[in-house]
């Protein structure tokens, strides 16, 4: 089972796959993504896959058969594995735990050249209520604290399979960023009585300098602190915490701005490779007056180097307001 | 003059170069190395710099002439400048101020391939002295918070040009990496009154597993929970939270420990790209007694994927122990 350890100074918890046998030379060259003959994500190939979690797909259909639209299916090469207690120990200065969680990939379409220039609004929906749906089955198992969704597209990004899929990670302990993200808006809310999110969504769309696209229920900005260059956030107008309270109409919504900002992403940099991450509040946790669950999507445009490493301090080569009327300018094909 | 931002959930100052005309194709490729038919850095070509700040050169021999073997130039392209007030300001729920800060090059030889294999032992002694040396002047300016030195090596890593060199940036803020450093050693501090750093190296020392080499002042050890393969820290034994106090006998046992790690992880991993950061206490912090200054050596063996992004929360697929034992056995040619 993979281990859990966390770094006594900096609190941050790694996930160790003690069990693989790597040497220096498997680590040398970053994998390239697998030239697959036969793509096991590709409708017809299913009994290339783990079994699956959960489909949609056409009534009369069976499991682990064609037939469907989006797919999940556990990760066959898990960073965390969903059987076995938590066994928390500690070795002197340092605490670890074992690697129990799940890890699962959201198979978008049964298309293998599918992207969000392709799919119909109702097919992003369509994606977008697998994240909810997995979302409120996973965090009602008591063992996991923190249920990650993301997306990698293209391999700069990080994607190892070209076929378009997401990957969600629930994690026995809240994850850093989560938990920092979490101080940061509990502390403003305490001094304010206020959602930081809230306030914040307030400005953008007063100042309206960063907008990128709106409407009834969501709002896209490039955010005033931007790491990266063209970095977009989606946020959800009314205040909720949890992405897993997301509700239909809402995804509806959501669906037609994630579409829209993709597109937009893909006409003004020419289909860059990207990440988009949902940052939620973590299970079971009281969140719910000060936090606000949102997605960050990150083009991936320059390369991260011992700077930013050390200090968690960016250089963004492009202002947030400069972007935005790029993105907001953008001529996408509707 | 750059700005500076911070995002008022996460706290993360960013540097906006506002004054850039970035358009988004000057953003969609990451810019190679650069293929300069005359290098900037090479002896002789000392017009071709700003002029420099400092230099160790033979007697009798000019500032910005041929005769050096280290030499600090301001940057050619600073991310911050070195004139001018910090001017904070607020816009609404945002905070900024102007980006005054110092952004320097060490060169590190007149040597256009040279490199850690190929420095003589005086000669890392004599790099870490110019960091030193910069680190005492740079504190004496009141503006400035932190001083960050690292060093980007191989274009994957980061670095625009091939010749040998390590950079310096003087902060007006304390960066977000190091605050969560101080922050847990502090917390540590206060719990046990003893310095976090100072019982992890006891631990490691004593354990044994993750020592990759050890002299009479410094350590150096694959961390308990590395983030990356290889991930290597050195830290002086004995207890000092700057590493502006480093004294002249500690500097030539840093120069032996780094030359010997970074050769170790040269035969080991095929000269990876790397990058390494020396952490150390804000300037002028009261932190001497829970801080502990230190080195942290990255290889660049993997892409950073969403799933760290998003949770500050990384998937290592080597145990640290197993690294180092690799890293302990190297047979480098000494």
């Amino acid at each position: 089972m993979p281990q859990l350890r966390k770094d006594p100074v900096a609190k941050r918890w790694v996930i160790i796959l003690h069990e693989q046998d790597n040497k220096p030379e498997d680590l040398i060259i970053p994998p390239a993504p697998k030239q697959v003959s036969v793509c096991p994500f590709c409708e017809g190939n299913e009994p290339m896959t783990t079994p699956e979690v959960m489909s949609y797909r056409k009534q009369g259909t069976l499991p682990n058969e064609a037939g469907w639209e989006v797919r999940v299916v556990p990760n066959k090469f898990p960073a965390l594995q969903i059987e076995g207690e938590l066994d928390r120990a500690g070795i002197g200065v340092y605490d670890m735990m074992n690697g129990v969680g799940a890890h699962e990939v959201i198979i978008e379409s049964p298309i293998h050249n599918a992207n969000f220039d392709t799919y119909s609004e109702e097919h992003v929906a369509l994606i977008l209520t697998a994240y909810a749906d997995r979302y409120k089955d996973l965090r009602r198992d008591r063992r996991f604290r923190y249920i990650l969704i993301f997306k990698n597209s293209g391999a700069a990004a990080g994607a190892s399979l070209d076929h378009p899929h997401s990957q969600l990670i629930a994690t026995p302990i809240v994850p850093k960023r989560a938990m920092e993200e979490l101080e940061g808006a509990k502390n403003y809310y305490y001094y304010k009585e206020r959602c930081v999110f809230c306030d914040i969504i307030r400005q953008e769309i007063a100042q309206g300098e960063r907008i990128v696209y709106e409407n009834e229920n969501f709002v896209a900005f490039t955010p005033f602190a931007s790491r990266f260059p063209f970095e977009t956030w989606i946020a959800p107008k009314d205040h909720k915490d949890s992405f897993g309270d997301i509700e239909e109409r809402e995804i509806k919504g959501l669906a037609e701005t994630l579409k829209a900002v993709i597109m937009k992403l893909n006409v003004t940099l020419k289909n860059p490779p990207f990440n988009y991450v949902i940052h939620t509040s973590p299970c079971g946790d009281q969140a719910a007056d000060y936090y606000h669950w949102h997605i960050e999507i990150m083009p991936r445009l320059s390369k991260i180097k011992a700077f930013e490493w050390g200090s968690g301090f960016y250089i963004n080569p492009i202002t947030p307001e400069k972007a935005a009327s790029y993105l907001l300018n953008a001529k996408t094909q509707e």
